[in-house]
């Protein structure tokens, strides 16, 4: 391996300068940023990504990646100058900056309104409430009297931050008032949940754009633990397909009713009692990876159309069945970058037809770094030989179940 | 569309300087190299691309595109410097390069030993022949009386260039001895070959990696017009299972024989006597796009893993029958970039399912500009559909049949 070179040949800039396609935008340098940038070379159109660093996952793979800070208006100013749509990786832009964007003209897709709804949990709650969409109770708590009078003596309560968590972060199931004590001590604007006793967790995207077209993928089955997703199975097994289609249906009127522009992803809990919406993106979710070989149309290319107002592809399915799961940083000691390259090999030659997405980041406990997928018939057998390898990819071999 | 942006935001460098995981280069910026990187993205691995030009498809999209000449060995050698593997999306590396280059200890996939039959095809007929290989009457001819001693009276006559040809060009097919003595005027090198008097145009793609394991795809029907490949259909409607077997084993054997690693394609007649081979390539290929969508791997995911001796992914189809067209470039008046781009919306809206795929190149009349790909049951109807499909990019709607 040698990644030192000389510097005699040219770092180039991809030209853009002939006004011929369109140039998306994304915010974000994610894994999520890095597939769109494929679903965008497919398209053939420019596409750029406002990555904080060159080593961030999109800005290794994307010709058209900018630094920048995506807390800064002038840095999202300056990027969206160069485009013709902004859209977005991740909810964290300040939703001041959004606003400001808007007001000065630059299209973004999803909007600074249906942003708020992703970026303000509290606010989603009220709003999904008042359209009648089945919901936990909830209510905004400051201190222990409001978390103790929320739950009226019916432990354990959800408590949320308000804004900024993502994968479990800022989540938090609290069994007693002194668990509910120690979260109200880290001083975040908070909301209080119900905690539903779901039968399982579902997930369902849909595509609107600004024409009001909408497509809704199939109904998938995800499996979190410790507030991450781990497993996907495409279409959820057993879903009855009444249920299904309630489903779909309650996405796209979500999408219409908050004018998402892009794609949205609503994460379920199935319960005895029917639906109830847990949390909603605005943007490709890591529940929807399935798309990639599962769908006729992946969820990055989808979210590509959606924005640029291009009709809709087609959310069917390419298989009786796919399953992903993802690959999560483990042990510090055993698994760098290098070390994980090298499970390649068993992974590929147990079975070649499972598909490995890694997203060349460094990794972490915990942190996502890539995902598997196979696609078949049998649920169980897929389940498994995709257990296999992301274990095998994360841990080593002793962790491959 | 606002192509201008502020120099504000830095242009950046992927990372690359942490020797994690292997660095893939490609010699040639085209669409080969293009698609090869959207492979590569989902392996997590480090790729480069050698090419001519920012403007070149592949530099358009790759993170890792480096400005330089394939035709000169300083050039080829910088660029290795920076690479653990050299591939190429194309044969026209000057072979005293290659050679050069693997005596400085860079590890050329395909070798240059290997690569020399898909420059020489004189040494390419005369290696086959050798090995038992059916492909046509050939001699090398210098001047009229040769083509005529060839001809023997049986016209036409096929005269190619030795090196250096792609698409048609550098192959004529001469009717009568005047025609011969058009082609020979050009003062080229030449190859004299029987006309094969072929049923179809069949091609079947094989990877080989260095550990000498070997993958052959199912093999495609190929049609071909003025010597560019139009359509491709995979697996070809009513071939014999016998036949197709011996067309995937002619390929296996073939590249074992010339110590192919990556992928060889190769273009075959299917006549009444049997199968005949006309050409070779070793790279990713244009009747192998199809596997994009048709089958478990990608023929540039095959490519890489091949190259980086991996093992092989399973080259099984994902549907019954997957069919693509390319686009070419048309007339000049109708079609540039954004007059195909505006286009997306008629045939996406046509046809939800259909899976475009533009290479971001400037039309010009007869150039392979993207291909579409569409997967089913049956063939013709398929058919119909990417015939309209890249029909309608390519011209307009009176061309859409």
């Amino acid at each position: 391996m040698s990644p030192n070179e000389p510097a005699a040949l040219r770092i180039i800039e991809p030209v853009s300068g002939s006004a011929d396609v369109p140039v998306v935008g994304m915010v974000g340098g994610g894994q999520l940023a890095r597939m769109t940038c494929q679903a965008a070379i497919s398209l053939g159109i420019w596409f750029r990504v406002l990555a904080g660093s060159a080593a961030d996952s999109a800005a290794q793979a994307c010709a058209g990646t900018r630094l920048g800070n995506y807390r800064l208006l002038e840095d999202l100013r300056d990027f969206a100058a160069g485009c013709d749509v902004v859209t977005f990786d991740h909810e964290h832009v300040p939703g001041g900056h959004l606003d400001a964007l808007e007001r000065e003209g630059i299209q973004l897709r999803p909007g600074a309104a249906a942003l708020r709804f992703t970026q303000d949990k509290l606010a989603m709650r009220q709003r999904l409430s008042g359209l009648g969409v089945a919901c936990p109770a909830f209510a905004s708590v400051r201190d222990l009297a409001g978390v103790e009078q929320f739950a009226a003596g019916r432990w354990p309560v959800v408590l949320k931050a308000v804004s900024g968590g993502y994968d479990g972060k800022g989540v938090w199931v609290c069994h007693t008032p002194a668990e509910a004590a120690v979260v109200l001590g880290h001083g975040l604007p908070l909301l209080a949940e119900e905690y539903v006793a779901f039968d399982r967790e579902l997930a369902v995207l849909a595509a609107r754009s600004p024409h009001r077209q909408g497509a809704a993928y199939p109904v998938a089955h995800t499996e979190q633990r410790d507030g991450i997703c781990r497993e996907v199975v495409a279409p959820a097994p057993g879903l009855a397909p009444g249920r299904a289609a309630e489903a779909q249906q309650l996405a796209l009127r979500i999408a219409e009713q908050l004018d998402v522009t892009g794609l949205l992803a609503v994460e379920l809990f199935e319960t005895t009692d029917g639906l109830v919406v847990n949390e909603l993106a605005m943007r490709p979710h890591n529940t929807g990876h399935w798309t990639i070989e599962g769908a006729r149309t992946s969820q990055f290319e989808q979210h590509l159309r959606a924005v640029l107002d291009l009709p809709l592809g087609s959310p069917a399915p390419t298989a009786p069945v796919t399953v992903t799961a993802n690959v999560l940083g483990g042990d510090p000691d055993i698994g760098d970058r290098a070390a994980i390259y090298h499970r390649y090999a068993h992974v590929m030659a147990a079975n070649p037809a499972v598909k490995v997405h890694m997203y060349a980041k460094q990794p972490r406990p915990g942190r996502k770094i890539g995902h598997v997928t196979v696609t078949g018939d049998d649920p169980g057998d897929l389940l498994d030989r995709a257990r296999r390898a992301a274990g095998y990819l994360r841990w080593g071999k002793e962790d491959g179940q």
